[in-house]
């Protein structure tokens, strides 16, 4: 399907703005690094910080930033003033995140007026190569007229 | 289904040895409140440091914990050398995460030979009560003679 | 939490009416066979009309009848005139579903104004035992003002 | 991830004899429209027989051809004598399934020695357009020596 336009020709600068107010993604160490229409991603240094027990990105972890992403993707395509939450995701760990750098690239696969549904791939990129290591499908929601729920 | 008995006598005191490993429970603040045969809680307190853009808690974070506490009522049932990874995740969020705590309570449904599937119920306390915010199902998988992923 | 009484009086004949309209339960030879708030199963005989490859009930068959079992469990606490659609649905199978009848519980976890969960076990019976063969989590919504789609 | 070669030449022959098992498939008047390697997919022309009560085609039949399509498009790259069994999966349904034809198209994400992700996609066919109606991923396991379980 076609990616629709965005209804806000702010949304770039205003995904930035939420996200800046997202604690955990600096908890992370996460960082933004695109943003286009119906598509986010994020990018998330491995340490020991984030990690598992066996050394590997935490699926936590993997699961915040594509998440993020995700949730993104679809804020892309609302309408000013509405804010977005995750209503539900499911997410299959491939392989263990190890490496470099973990990006999560998340984009919207279809935007409703209520909910929209979007999906996250990262990657583990090691030794110039970029791995699948984790895919997310989530269900977001478009909150309109909800006190503190903007973004 | 009757949880069976643990495979390993230890099993307490291997899951706070592979807790401690986790950097990402330390970097949000987690902690292990309890552990027995077939059920493991973790708890996280509110900062803004493991918010999102609305000041509840990150679902990246209600994921972390819920998969952690899932993850390892799996391992409470696994034998000696064993380690555990997940599969795959898919968490309902059924309200913002807010509150005094947030308690991940995981319990085992199936332990299988290669495969267990466990769930996480996450609730958030406040003025002394306790609020359901989110459900997460997991499947594990037992891993035996891998270098260096064992629990 | 506890399930809060239903705001259509009159929810069991309306869910009976729905269920007699899904040509696929009568294609699979499933029935109805209890109906509460929240709370609805849906049994199934195994046949090979309804198997896999090796046999058992095939995964098609066991989700069509605990995906029906969670939204009508659902549809139980809706308003008159509103309708149940199904948003998503992941669905975890532990064994093979065989045996003399497959039973699938459908429960309501939380009831929202657009949004509920609701889960469903199955239960493979046979010799007088009942084994937990598949487990599912459903995201329903409310569907108001929607010609067609009204139960 | 580029696809692997099939280990097994007479995938597509061995495919076609297991569809051929699944007692719902016939019953619900599906067909198998296309095996490639890694790649596989199912039709089914809605009828009353496989409606829900709207009269859509049931989440439940888009379920079972969309599982099937992904758990054939698995079994492609499996080893001979060995058989595919659904460990999970998970389903959005975007928009109603309605239409002169319904095509889920099952492709696999990454095939392990154990485990195997697939998604499928689903089309719903109305005037010569297509619409992506609904959205599949699923884990399946490769079983090897088990009694009855093979493909």
């Amino acid at each position: 399907m076609p990616t629709p336009a965005p209804k806000d020709p702010d949304y770039a600068e205003r995904i930035r703005a939420s996200f800046d107010k997202q604690g955990l993604m600096a908890t992370l160490g996460a960082s933004l690094v695109r943003i286009a229409p119906g598509a986010v991603e994020i990018a998330l240094t491995p340490t020991p910080a984030v990690s598992q027990q066996h050394g590997f990105v935490h699926a936590g972890a993997v699961s915040a930033i594509a998440d993020s992403a995700a949730g993104y993707s679809a804020l892309t395509l609302m309408p000013q003033g509405a804010g977005v939450l995750t209503v539900e995701f499911k997410i299959n760990l491939l392989a263990p995140a190890a490496g470099d750098l973990i990006l999560a690239r998340g984009r919207v696969i279809k935007a409703g007026r209520t909910l929209t549904l979007a999906q996250a791939e990262v990657f583990a990129e090691a030794d110039g190569k970029a791995r699948l290591v984790s895919v997310l499908s989530a269900t977001l929601m478009t909150i309109e007229g909800r006190d503190g729920v903007a973004d």
